[in-house]
């Protein structure tokens, strides 16, 4: 009889024990006693999500793919990074049409060229993958938000910078690379600010540096035997501003011309500290690849404006993300060493 | 037998308590089994997220109040709403002067005035708070983002509406609220296109509507009796386009002109049903919302650009957030009407 109470008091006490516990994954499993949602943006580890590149193996990437990691962190998701290994569209839209065909969660894809790849991107949009561009975009695309600098604004920012060290007058040439969107958009943006705000100055050359510091180089040493008044560059990519820099590095001051870069590769930082490049600007890389990544989650998850599934009605995503730009002179030059 | 019954309860409830144990551990770790964080992006029901409008009891800010909201239950915040009642900025920078002082976890505003809440803005920085801009902006604010329209490319594309519906020829003329930087924005987005893209348009007049209904119908019609010629009208927000609207119904056909107009509050939407406006600009008011707390929440829980903190580092939080655009005629009007 004492045993048998003894028995029924310690299983008293376990289902007292197991009852807590059950509670307390309750209370800890995302409701609240209103029966309100409370578990916050939290995603599942099977859902990967796949970021897609060119020219995969550059540094330039990797705060982007921290970016995505660390909003994968946040999210409890999973991430892959696939890429065409060179500078070549087909590559780029065959690696694209695998990822496709996996079926991931999301799609974050940075487009080599503007139209080539619509193709295969709407291939997405038929398979239901969520697909937003970042740092490259692709007019016309359908892709459902872009993530990336306002490139237009970037290249005003870069003629604002050298109209203001040339005192509004001289003569400017610049090196891009014609075939992508956001060298493009940057050239124009410069063009416009250079034609709108400063009648004192000129663009006596637009040169293709290719996106290698060889012919950036070779393309500044050509202007420069061509236009030996030049005032000053603009490049829109970073092998341009380093290949300039280079040629510059012959010419003997007073002859040294101002040199507006992009981005900040080692080889761009080392030449704004020793004052080769007078100033580049710097891209918001790690916010392009969180940013591209919390926007793919909204999309998978349908958290999205009201109404957006239906023809004719609103973006379900901010089509623009604008992740900024920052002038990198001298004075500032140390802070993007550790980036 | 009775005994090895009793061993086998004490058994379990060792082996209950080490599944506590161990349960607790990990939930309370933020590590999932892999040893990477798990719990999602998830707030805390104290921290209070403010909305801070002016004309508060306008149908307008209602999606945008939705938004902010949908994004708190997701988050796990709290949310309140303040605002001016009057089209006033001395009410506004009292009332975000209050905001203030509570020392909410941030703060969203709309800035009735580009340059007066500067100072009140200031403020929030000071005092520790994360603060975002939505819908019209305040340059040179020190606001950590702006989450709304391209206003200046709304306005192109209202030119670019207006000059297809008029073939590209004739005279137009733009009703405003010059004293708002949005409005200011539309107007110069829309007088760039048509100077840049449209030789056969030109724009006779661009008049002040005051954002009432009364003063932008006066002004259509004293523009009309000026100029009787006049082909097509463009109003930068609501109420211009209901005015214009209104003094159009007086005017007989072929008299009418065509009319752009701005947002979709139901006056809006009535009109276009029946062909008084031509077509309208729809803006992403739900997703000005959510994004602005989104961001807030990531300023808040500092997750954000490495480095921001350091002067002269990147931007934190993306400093655009492009809530788009589109363009609402009678084939679309009526999904409008739900949202």
């Amino acid at each position: 009889m004492k045993k048998s109470l003894l028995l029924f008091v310690y299983g008293l006490l376990t289902l007292s024990f197991l009852l807590f516990l059950w509670q307390y994954g309750i209370r800890n499993s995302g409701e609240d006693g209103l029966g309100k949602p409370s578990d916050g943006l939290v995603g599942d580890v099977e859902e990967q999500y796949v970021m897609v590149t060119f020219q995969s193996n550059i540094d330039y990437w990797r705060p982007v793919m921290k970016g995505f990691e660390d909003a994968a962190a946040k999210l409890n998701v999973a991430v892959d990074f696939r890429g065409a290994t060179q500078y070549d569209p087909i590559e780029q839209i065959t690696v694209l049409e695998q990822v496709i065909a996996r079926k991931p969660a999301g799609i974050a894809v940075t487009a080599i060229d503007p139209e080539k790849l619509n193709e295969a991107i709407g291939k997405a949009a038929k398979a239901g993958i969520p697909l937003v561009l970042f740092d490259s975009g692709a007019e016309g695309s359908g892709a459902q938000s872009f993530v990336g600098t306002d490139n237009y604004r970037a290249g005003a920012v870069a003629a604002r910078e050298l109209a203001r060290r040339l005192s509004g007058r001289g003569t400017v040439a610049v090196i891009t690379q014609p075939n992508q969107l956001n060298h493009r958009q940057r050239t124009e943006g410069f063009q416009d600010t250079i034609a709108k705000e400063f009648p004192g100055l000129s663009i006596v050359e637009v040169a293709d540096g290719k996106g290698t510091i060889d012919a950036s180089r070779q393309a500044a040493e050509d202007i420069v035997a061509r236009h030996p008044e030049l005032d000053g560059f603009f490049a829109t990519q970073a092998n341009g501003g380093v290949g300039i820099g280079q040629a510059m590095k012959k010419l003997k001051l007073p002859s040294r011309k101002i040199v507006i870069g992009f981005d900040t590769d080692k080889g761009t930082l080392d030449m704004v500290k020793d004052g080769t490049i007078d100033a580049t600007l710097a891209q918001g890389t790690w916010n392009m690849g969180y940013w591209s990544l919390l926007g793919l989650f909204h999309l998978r998850h349908g958290i999205v404006q009201p109404s957006s599934e239906e023809k004719g009605g609103v973006h379900p995503l901010p089509p623009f993300i604008d992740t900024g730009i920052t002038n990198v002179t001298q004075d500032n030059v140390e802070l993007f060493y550790a980036r």
